[in-house]
């Protein structure tokens, strides 16, 4: 028997009405190219994102096709995301940082016929078009008189396309299913993956951001994503501003410390989100400043993902902004969120150190993800803080399969995905990230975390950057070896390197060897490439 | 094309798996018959919810299938709540306060097999029993110790259900839009009418109770819904408890002063759900104690909807709890969440009169509903907070038809829902409910508001209750007639009330006449029976 309940389509399309609806004044404001701040409220925004799906319209885009954007974060690019979307079209963000080849792989891959592009990367869309077949129309994000001079087959400028429309256009009702938006991921191993998401995924998943025990979203915040609008869809940051009439503050590319400093200062940002090293910039910068005050900031909470974050940032934000910095966890497959590290109410009791502790761990699993621990042949490992193995993640919003099937099986049979992360998960759903699964150095049926002996071997004051992999071993099957980086004008060597780490590790543990390179080679988005340190270095312990 | 993610069925079940896995502990604490604290975590809900399913596997109840409850907040019912919906079986919640006719209306119209009771609605039920040819189990929510003896059918005790069972069972996967409960109006007129909700509108309509803006309920929260579990699924709080893994305190029967504030101070609640009678009697407990300080308690919010509250509730909340009132609206169409009044950002800067003026109000429109204000001929009327007309509502938690069609077509082609309520909806959507769609007084086109009289008219000291009517006018149509009781000893003329009416409102808003009654009829569950009261005095002015 069926309930008797309206089936109203779940789309993105419903986000800006709301905004629309009750929001209309507040404001985006975004940082522009030449550092000025363009203001505009929802109510423009959304007015300009039905002229851009009428323009769509226009140009012959039919729903389903999958337009492409290089951009920062500005109000244009957020207008794609509701305005492409919106008209029943698939938002494919790239990020400008890969390699050109990349860049090529995944526009032809995504059979991209228009790219809209802010006018920074003119050069690199003049460069790879020669090279994108499927591309018949470049849509430069600004007006005609700021484009530089391109040979670009049909190439047009944004604000006229919005010019030539009236904006009375009414959002499509269809198959909450339809797909809304392509993210590729950019792995260090083999053509990146696309990752199909769908209305419905994101409007559930935009739900778990307002949730109090998630990101806590609502109308009193004012959001300054720091995370690029190309990066898992900026977490979803975008969809919750809209869907709950935040204020948001887009920093377009600039995230050095002043630029970042005068807009949590001047729009009164309560809750950013960026990766530690963001932080670090603006605390590095804030040293050479004198008299200012991030306690006056309002400032109150900071996401970060991606990485782990360190513990001075965590220190920093708390003691000196009065912000509590929430580590959350997810990645490109999940849309991304899988975790968010809000504290329970019996951790009140706790002594700020055993705090930190917890706010260290990478989040605590929220409502609508199933998170478990495997170990190498599937089998659930005991959520007990101390059992490692394999990450695995099912719920509405996490993948089903990778764009046309290139990438292999997503997921299993039971529709659990592996998440290719190592690590814990506790009783109270925080989970603890080790490693990558194919970074983990498997010695004697035992795991050694790579990234923990790199967190330790940066410690020691000569270090820059450290690595460690698996090389082959004829009794352990594989031993962790330790390449680093010196910084300018040190060194270090083996003998002091281990005595550094012995005390700090199980004697296990302990590399078997170190050396030190003059350069660690490293992705395009500036993660070291440990595929290429082992095909290097893998056979090292035997060469004798 | 549709986007690659996962089809995750939208169950109830998810909720209770998420509180069992990461909140086991976590305390339901109910008040029983004979006022002792009961005590069971999340984990221990969850394994007499299976044990429940088990229970009513073996009774042979098949999916789709309608079995009522007849009993207060507990955490048997709230078992129910969960092992019924999460086996696929429809939880039908009655209200025991209605009539018998009522009650043997909607057990026979929704097909009930099975009847759990609480052992205090023992006679209630021996005297239904005849009248119930659907029923053929009655299980009675206690231990066999506990149970009069009464002349039942297949009369068997849940806790001997549950004791037989093992709890080894695994919630099974069906379509979302399964029927998961069902709930009867309790309309002034005509038969009541059911409305089913789906696994798909109540897991969405709980995403919505877990957002900041909507009712913030989280991991952080005590909540002590005093609303009545068969009251729309008491507002959809223990969803949102279980899918939070917040504290859940359930007040049983109990809502005299000294109960709830037991309650408030022992166990530490921080947000209760309650009508603002509730909230009077705590109150008028309160002024004859020494000693107290409501101040020290840790409520924060407090959530009101049913009806308008009046503005002491509101202030003394506020005032000497330190605790926020937060008018909700909506009703069993609507899940029943529609508004919830949490004020803005710029709201903080007005003065405490002018944020006490909004929380006045009905509540502001959530995400998720769509709300509008016509005319009596379906006409679109601006959002100006001024413009009165008949409200609508849409939404993925709005119903889309009255059970088995009786009820007649609940929705119009575009789907809008005629709420039957008469009011305003301003820009921020905050709605002002004027009155009952059947209850204005027409008066040469202009609406007259019965509820505005009503609440001016029992000001007056000697006034007990009060109700306005549309009594027909040769020349207006329509003017209203003011029926009042009075205060024991006291009393009023007609030309007293209407002096004391004249300064508060327009001239052509005074009743024509006014009517002394010894007392009003009433409905089960306690509003006047302006119905009765209309078929009585319509004609009342051309008696002449």
């Amino acid at each position: 028997m069926l309930g008797l309940m309206q089936q109203r389509e779940l789309l993105i399309s419903s986000f800006l009405d709301y905004a629309e609806a009750y929001h209309p004044r507040v404001e985006v404001v975004s940082r522009l190219r030449d550092g000025t701040l363009h203001r505009i409220g929802w109510g423009g925004i959304a007015d300009r994102a039905r002229r851009l799906a009428q323009a769509l319209q226009r140009l012959g885009i039919r729903r389903g096709a999958r337009v492409a954007t290089l951009a920062w974060n500005t109000h244009r690019h957020l207008e794609l995301f509701f305005g492409v979307t919106g008209s029943g079209i698939v938002l494919h963000t790239v990020n400008p940082r890969l390699f050109p080849e990349q860049l090529r792989y995944i526009i032809d891959h995504a059979e991209n016929g228009v790219v809209f592009f802010d006018v920074e990367f003119a050069g690199l869309v003049a460069d790879l078009a020669p090279h994108l077949p499927t591309v018949h129309t470049y849509v430069a994000l600004g007006v005609r008189d700021e484009l530089p001079d391109l040979a670009l087959p049909n190439l047009l400028a944004y604000e006229d396309l919005l010019a030539a429309e009236d904006g009375d256009f009414a959002w499509p009702m269809f198959d909450e299913n339809s797909a809304s938006s392509l993210c590729y991921t950019s792995g260090t191993t083999g053509n990146p993956k696309g990752v199909l998401y769908s209305h419905r995924s994101t409007v559930l998943h935009t739900f778990s951001l307002m949730a109090v025990d998630t990101m806590a979203i609502s109308a009193r915040e004012t959001l300054l994503p720091c995370a690029p609008l190309f990066h898992v869809n900026c977490w979803g940051i975008p969809y919750a501003a809209a869907g709950t009439g935040a204020k948001l503050v887009l920093p377009g590319s600039r995230l050095d410390g002043e630029s970042l400093w005068e807009l949590l200062r001047d729009e009164g940002v309560t809750f950013a989100a960026a990766v530690p090293t963001v932080w670090l910039t603006l605390f590095a910068w804030m040293e050479r400043q004198a008299d200012l005050n991030p306690g006056a900031l309002k400032l109150r909470r900071v996401l970060s993902g991606g990485t782990a974050v360190p513990r001075v940032v965590i220190d920093t934000l708390r003691d000196r902004f009065g912000a509590t910095l929430l580590q959350a966890w997810g990645m490109t497959e999940l849309s991304p969120l899988g975790t968010v590290g809000n504290l329970l109410p019996r951790h009140d009791a706790l002594d700020e150190e055993a705090r930190t502790a917890l706010r260290l761990k990478q989040g605590r699993t929220i409502y609508g993800i199933e998170l478990r621990v495997v170990d190498e042949a599937g089998r659930p490992l005991p959520r007990d803080g101390t059992s490692v193995g394999l990450i695995q993640a099912r719920g509405p919003w996490v993948l089903s399969g990778y764009f046309k099937g290139d990438g292999g099986q997503a997921v299993d049979a039971d529709g659990w995905f592996g998440t290719g992360d190592v690590g814990t998960l506790d009783a109270d759903g925080f989970l603890t990230i080790t490693d990558r699964a194919k970074d983990v150095v498997k010695s004697g049926g035992e795991w050694i975390s790579s990234i923990e002996l790199e967190n330790l071997a940066v410690g020691h004051p000569a270090v820059q950057e450290a690595a460690v992999i698996a090389a082959r071993h004829a009794r352990w099957q594989e031993r962790p070896l330790l390449l680093v980086t010196c910084k300018e004008g040190r060194s270090v060597t083996k003998a002091e390197l281990l005595a550094f780490l012995a005390p700090k590790v199980a004697k296990w543990w302990l590399p078997d060897d170190v050396i030190c390179v003059d350069a660690m080679p490293h992705t395009a988005t500036g993660k070291v490439q440990k595929a290429r340190l082992r095909s290097e270095y893998a056979d090292w312990l035997e060469r004798g």
